[in-house]
């Protein structure tokens, strides 16, 4: 096995070391899960979320196949310091009868700048024949002529064996060549990949020890999910000898997705007691896991393995007491390991308990009243039932735990009425216009603006009827807007939840607005962050 | 091992015998996942799709814990005819310290009338101390004594060991002997259970062969999903010896889930070659897992191994021509095996290749025209930049591409302009009004509709204004409306994707529409899947 560490290969400063590899694809295999569709700007952003975590290889795209790739490198190059991942392009091993140092594709991997490359090779004969129309010796020779290249522009370079496994079945002779052809020219680590997604564990490890104890070569395993177990075919691979793992952030990937990212680490670091991630990552895992979700804009999936809201939940009963004297009896791991919590389901008790914590975490002092809890507990499930949701607006859950303590709402302003227009002109153009009136200290204020959406005018609309009595609303921006509809077989007769994101410059909170259209339901997760807004600059309420 | 098959164990006529056991567990443990909550109708159409399915054994709840389970098994037992598997009650041995044949829970469990009745055990000695408060002695009498007297009572016994695994660790004789006893006392089968979740393969399959060979009992196994390895848990306690799995339909359960009823048959029949249901139940496993979570009230997982509608979902161009000439290189296995299909998705990653291939699967004929596939390729590109997706827009892909062929656009109406109107009053209600001014046949039609939001609104009043032209029109419903924000990060500015399905009784199809505003995206939306329906209607183009 080698382990090979140039000076283009040394990893990030924060990292553990070169002897294992949790490379992440999210951004380029990943982003190949139905539904997903990554900006540059998003691509950054989990980019930066996956160095926080610690994984030591970031796969970015594949530069030259497509701009928005391109563009994700030059960028990523200039605004990203990453501690603990390095950048890796993916690419293709140079065309059939050409020459790697003349392939425009291969020079696009150059021209990324990044310090390591993945080059997929085809190791599986038939696709050789019909998808790459070509000789499996010209595939050899494509292998070694891009592997040797770049290795001569100092590049680190790993090679992904596509279809290793199935290939492997009809003619394990020519997979293995391809291993040790990669290998040979220098790449550091041969990849096998279950392309297909179609092995058991048993198999994966049989295949992997065979081929570490022919070839040689350091091996990595890149494994699909499509017979539910990616994971466990990860790991049956390290258990072999793979000393890389390709996965990505919640198991995103084509058709049922790739090896998740999370339970691989989780079961290296807590269960084969490797360390594979810097320290105090783990802790950070449920937190990043649903940040990335945020960003690709699926609901985080409420039953992962570790980073679930499920993931450590139990309904009370049977075994209630016994969990309270020892809730190690009833969970594999202690969830705070991964940054997440054990929550007790149904129980009264429980809906008290973690208000009472959550209001510690806000800073409003429940002061232990049972009564107050308990008409808090209610409201939240009351609202909960209407579609609103608290786990992510935060402030909208202080202002509710405001109001039950201090026995009103705090209002800074209160609606009479308010109106917005959207008008698609004959020439193509849109106007937007919203007018609102309001009162607040006694004075009743009408206002009327534009914006690039109704929101956006509404939003405008109010900044212009308050600005001049409340001066920090000057500040507040926007800054995300989230839009889901709920129960969605009625079409636009469905209720529809609004998230908002505010910013003041110093920090974001998070609103919520229900109500049975976008607009209105907008308006009151808008209403909510001004209020909170105000509330957090220390202004005092007065209507 | 012991294969038993008495009287009171014979199974439903359909079912291939008793050498190997497919056990679901559902309607129990399934029901324990957070979020489900069945009712006793609810249950009883679940137990007919898992009968239809071919599973052995349905455990369908815990009589005498609670009314409804109750219930359940009385019902059960008059208005079911199962064809293959056979009814099971679950429940715990006697208390410690009494007497199974005076224990009411135990009587309860023979008044179920089931056949077949699971005993949970405890085999782990801190459970026992701590959960039971009994003697590690008297665990073992119940189990002996409860086991014996339900045999006395014509009944199979399966024994299932809570917490084997972690108590396997801590304590390995004593959970073999709870094993012993279970087996000696006659249970057929002694199930290992993973209560917790914490396994691994390697463990699961060490343990089993350990326990078989020590114990000589048959042995089955039920793996919690905790580390994302359940289905490979269960596969490897099959390896290792055991004859009898315990899963529930698309893995629902406690936590993070249960093994997954779906991708562990489907491995036991497709990669092992083992036959586990009837002939031809296989080809229904898609439908049955989608019929259960229509049951249950959850969105089916689209990514669920086998069963999900993007698992044989392919989005790379890379492999599109490769797939036109060999479509099992790039699945695992044929779909249809399973009731399911490929789909092939269009994205900017797509080539000439895959537009061909979705252009036959809407029956759209390219001719080989390169130049015209050409330009479809390129238009798809720049609109998936302005934030289009197609991928789950078939109707809007359609329409570009007959535009592309046919060298215009279909058009029944060309749209002037409009306006919608949002307006909340000081009373607190909303009025939502739309104008919209079309062209259609010649004819300049202005109209006016209300709704219960601006879309709603503008798409009655497109109906107001073409349902005399175009009589079909008044079949158009509006089923799904979804809406996403692109490039969050800059709140109300950013561009809106909207996807919308319109059904018109007997079909369903999906458009997309993208603007600087929910209601212009939503407008364009509209304005495809009306012009598809009519497309669909078989109505020329007239403007």
């Amino acid at each position: 096995m080698t382990t090979e560490n140039g000076e283009s290969g040394r990893q990030g400063a924060g990292h553990v070391d070169d002897s294992f590899h949790v490379f992440d694809t999210t951004l380029r295999d990943g982003a190949q899960r139905e539904g997903i569709n990554l900006t540059v700007a998003d691509k950054l952003t989990i980019a930066r979320h996956l160095d926080d975590f610690g994984v030591g290889f970031i796969e970015g795209g594949w530069p030259g196949a497509n701009p928005r790739d391109t563009e994700f490198f030059a960028r990523a190059r200039q605004e990203i310091a990453f501690q603990n991942a390095q950048l890796v392009a993916f690419g293709a091993t140079r065309r059939a009868g050409g020459n790697a140092a003349e392939d425009p594709q291969v020079k696009a991997l150059l021209d990324s700048g990044a310090p390591v490359i993945t080059l997929v090779a085809k190791s599986h004969d038939r696709h050789v024949e019909l998808a790459l129309r070509t000789t499996l010796d010209e595939n050899l020779e494509m292998v070694r002529d891009t592997v040797s290249y770049l290795r001569s522009q100092g590049r680190r370079v790993f090679v992904d064996c596509e279809h290793f496994f199935d290939g492997y079945k009809e003619n394990p002779g020519y997979a293995k060549a391809v291993v040790r052809t990669a290998h040979e020219a220098g790449a550091d680590v041969v990849i096998l990949c279950d392309t297909n997604g179609g092995m058991l564990p048993a198999q994966v490890q049989a295949v992997v020890a065979t081929v570490i104890a022919d070839t040689g070569a350091r091996l990595g395993i890149h494994a699909q999910d499509d017979t539910g177990c990616a994971v466990a075919n990860t790991l049956a691979a390290v258990d072999a000898g793979a000393t890389h793992v390709q996965c990505t952030a919640n198991g995103y990937g084509e058709r049922v997705g790739n090896a998740n990212l999370f339970p691989v680490v989780a079961a290296l670091e807590l269960k084969y007691g490797k360390r594979v991630l810097p320290d105090g990552a783990l802790a950070e895992m449920t937190r990043i896991s649903h940040a990335i979700a945020e960003v690709v804009n699926l609901t985080p999936s409420t039953h992962q393995p570790y980073v679930g809201v499920s993931a450590f939940a139990h309904k009370a009963g049977l075994h209630a007491s016994a969990i309270k004297v020892d809730p190690d009896l009833y969970q594999h791991i202690d969830p705070e390991l991964v940054g997440n919590t054990m929550r007790m389901l149904v129980s009264d008790m429980a809906g008290r308990a973690s208000i009472e914590l959550k209001g510690k975490e806000l800073g409003v002092d429940l002061g232990g009243d049972r009564a107050l809890v308990a008409r808090v507990v209610e409201r939240v499930k009351e609202r909960e039932l209407q579609g609103y949701t608290y786990e992510a607006a935060d402030a909208s859950f202080e202002l509710l735990l405001r109001e039950e303590a201090e026995g009103r709402p705090r209002r800074y302003f209160r609606t009479e009425s308010w109106r917005a227009i959207v008008e698609d002109r004959p020439d193509g153009t849109h106007a937007n216009e919203a007018t609102v009136k309001l009162w607040a200290k006694g004075e009743r204020i009408v206002a009327t603006a534009e914006g690039n959406g109704p929101v956006n005018a509404l939003d405008r609309a109010m900044r212009v009827a308050l600005e001049r009595i409340y001066p920090p609303l000057a500040k507040f921006e926007l800054v995300d807007y989230k839009v889901r509809i709920l129960e969605g077989r009625h079409g636009t007769e469905s209720t529809t939840r609004v998230l908002v994101t505010t910013s003041d410059g110093n920090g974001e909170w998070a609103t919520v607005g229900v109500g049975e259209n976008v607009i209105a339901a907008s308006w009151q997760a808008l209403e909510d962050a001004f209020t909170y807004g105000l509330l957090r600059a220390g202004i005092d309420p007065a209507e």
